[in-house]
């Protein structure tokens, strides 16, 4: 089995340990690994690592991803102080409160930023690339897993390569990818993707040989996220996206099959995508970036022709699913780089259908994906900027209160923005949904306010819009004083509401 | 002469007098027509249409243009409340005075948004288009004059077109635009461009001649606005980027000739792209939006090769030396329509360095370009999002302080935000400069706290920052009671300094 996975003679002689490659990371080094959301990151190398601190070793290493990855990779290395600087984006508990509490320096980040700052040298030389294959081939390309992330970037700039050979990745994944990088400015050529469907590239990420120091065989499966089940706010919110995207078929806004579909991570994301299982669009085609579950489940019905991502994102239910058919999804799937996969480039000429999920939104549509009271980070802005800014429509969604109905999604001013008021086109909460195009602030805050907010804060938000509106400057009034005191209000007496 | 300016026979008959073009104009309409920056936009048939409202007739339409128009256009509509909705972009002080008192709608947009939103549909029908031209052609094409902006997609979409020839446009400028315009998806194709001085089109918009409604031949000039001579501040600005760019090369991270330089419309802009007339850069190409001065400084050194953008913007001494030595300046510059000019794509694909100026600049590297104090409009965001999110370097200036000192450029919290955190690498102000690539919020705030706050602010903003970071979340600590405070200070005391 092992000359399948590992088909250049001579890299035999690389096999070691995953305690010996640890040892090839040192104190002060950059290390660029595979994964994305937590679907085919390294996992030996990283748990090798993290004995080494606990057995007093000092290393303190800056960690690049494509996305999220594991405990086995952010958990273990926050839990023992090795990852002192994060880039772009986690979702791991450890890393999480390690980012809050200041121990780790975290740079939230575009996603389709960072291949381009990898080959751009912004974060400086890259040490080691470490990452999960599924095999190497004759000429020492390197076969990805569940997901491709900045691999080929992270290889291309590395002085070193650790490869974790995963032999809990089915072989049926061989062909699945696409692999294609674009040259540095002033050599860059279009990409030239026209269809979700279009290949590209290689089915491996070409390497040098000589870079590879290390080959670790390993069948630690990925710590997949679980899903939450359907709720009735989520069957609302898809709903009401459905009934819009039928309406702008029939005013010859959209085609029939709609153009591709881009959702966000997440649970509320999946299940906006799963309620176009029960709709009329048929032959639709998604251009994103991770591949949930129920990508499987219009895959299955027949709705989705092809979907193409940069990961499998599934659910331990999903992953079963996926691997035990993987013969079948991997005609219908295209895994590329994040840089492709998330390109402002192809994401534009496409035209998606850009569905992503926010923290809250203010009353003129500005969106905050990431701080949680303006400080708080919960995970990063992802991809979400990359196809919100260049999509054909720009959605929005979210549940209309969170805490039990004591913070309220919609707010005189978000506390954080990372997409503003000139990048959204629709909002969607289970209370209803705001087309925002062509609107003036005042009349988005009125469209927002009545169709979005929960009526517990439907009367303040139309308050404070009013008074604001009585002062001189009438664009998009605020009253500063007041503008942040409903995220004060809840820090102060744990809800938004006023007693 | 007038054979030459229309040389379709059967089109002479369609020419009219400017009033009565302007009655082809009804109450309702959506009219989108030419001009970006104040250059090339419609001027007999706007101040005919304002004197029909001034002798009682009620006219109320909504206006889409490329960018800003000059007085005849925006502000003769603005004066007479017949401009009740207006988009993307505007400069002139009667609509920006009717913006802020609630009199017109306006939703400030991505200028790269406009086209497509325009062939969309999301506007509605467009009723009219109205362009200034500097011919029409045989087969009825219509050639732009000092810009280009969103004719093609205005004269494609409307039901009728009105044509104004200016004969006060010279005839030099024919052969300097390059027409190209993208499908709507799903057909649309890659961008041929990859190189700024690429021609990829034709030297006209082509045009259904049946659709010409009306030909006003007049000879009124631009108004355009005057450039601020070059100041200290500038300089220093100006200054510190050529060093840090120089340094960039040095590192082998840009090439010696840079990468195409993109630089935003005003005073302070020219000067910074003046500034590299002395530097030691040669043989430099701008893929931008607008032409200024210091870029006609630029082409005569021979340091710039090739210019390419959507419009002409020069002063009034500007405007004397293009129109005077035009067959020089057309060798070395192309017009675009805005959807090229300002893609995505293009700006990504070709690595531009982005300059764009900001009104403040939060010490998380947020930045406010639209607003004053939160809700005050001033221009619009113009297309510094289009070029900042895809640039190889997005670099923001403004000078440290305004008002005399009374107002601080960098504050605690931006009271508007158009470019988040994820979009800026390099902030200059005449203070010095801070390059924020690949560091953490907290590193962010203490390196432009540090280099580009007044000296007058900066112990504030640390104190604010120290207390901020005692707080139980530190990833980008704010504290929200006062993190808009020093706006409220201003307001109520005139001053941001503590008295």
């Amino acid at each position: 089995m092992l000359n399948n996975r590992l088909r250049r003679e001579e890299l035999k002689s690389k096999i070691m340990s995953a305690d010996d490659a640890a040892m090839l990371i040192k104190d002060g080094m950059i290390v660029a690994t595979s994964g994305f959301t937590p679907s085919g990151y390294p996992k030996a190398v990283p748990l090798a690592l993290a004995k080494r601190a606990q057995e007093g070793d000092k290393v303190e290493i800056t960690i690049i991803t494509g996305a999220s990855v594991g405990d086995e990779l952010d958990g273990a290395l926050s839990r023992t102080g090795i990852m002192v600087r994060r880039y772009p984006y986690q979702t791991n508990k450890y890393s999480r409160n390690s980012i809050n509490d200041g121990s780790i320096m975290y740079q939230d980040m575009h996603l389709s930023h960072v291949p381009q700052f990898i080959d751009y040298g912004f974060f400086g030389k890259i040490d080691i690339a470490l990452v999960e294959a599924l095999a190497i081939t004759e000429d020492g390309g390197i076969i990805p897993t569940t997901s491709v992330g900045v691999m080929p970037q992270a290889i291309n700039n590395a002085d070193k390569v650790i490869v974790e050979i995963n032999t809990s990745q089915p072989m049926e994944l061989e062909g699945v990818h696409d692999i294609y990088v674009t040259e540095k400015p002033p050599h860059r050529k279009p990409i030239p993707i026209t269809h979700p469907g279009d290949r590209i590239g290689t089915h491996y990420i070409p390497c040098n040989p000589e870079k590879i120091a290390a080959i670790v065989i390993t069948d630690i499966t990925d710590k997949v996220r679980p899903l939450a089940p359907i709720d009735e706010n989520s069957r609302k919110i898809s709903g009401y996206i459905i009934d819009f995207l039928e309406h702008e078929v029939k005013m010859g806004r959209l085609p029939k099959n709609l153009l591709p579909l881009q959702s966000g991570v997440g649970s509320v994301a999946n299940a906006v995508l799963g309620g176009l299982v029960d709709s009329k669009f048929e032959n639709m085609t998604c251009y994103t970036e991770v591949i949930q579950d129920s990508m499987f489940d219009l895959i299955d019905a027949g709705k989705v022709t092809v979907a193409s991502g940069t990961s499998f994102t599934p659910s331990e239910d999903g992953l079963k699913r996926l691997l035990s058919n993987m013969k079948h999804y991997a005609k219908h799937c295209i895994l590329r780089p994040m840089e492709i996969s998330n390109h402002p480039e192809v994401a534009r000429r496409l035209g998606v259908i850009a569905m992503n999920t926010a923290i809250e939104v203010d009353i003129y549509g500005h969106v905050n994906s990431t701080n949680i009271m303006g400080s708080r980070m919960m995970n990063g802005i992802g991809g979400s900027g990359d196809f919100t800014r260049n999509a054909y429509l720009s959605i929005f969604t979210t549940v209309s209160t969170a805490k039990n109905g004591d913070i309220s999604s919609i707010v005189p001013m978000v506390s954080h923005v990372d997409h503003t008021e000139h990048d959204i086109e629709v909002i969607v909460t289970e209370q209803g949904i705001a087309d925002l195009r062509g609107t003036s602030p005042r009349e988005r805050a009125r469209k927002i306010i009545k169709n979005c907010a929960h009526p517990d804060y439907k009367d303040m938000l139309m308050d404070y819009l009013e008074r604001a509106e009585k002062g001189k400057y009438k664009h998009e009034p605020h009253l500063l004083t007041e503008a942040l005191s409903w995220h004060v209000r809840f820090l102060e007496t744990g809800t938004m509401k006023i007693k």
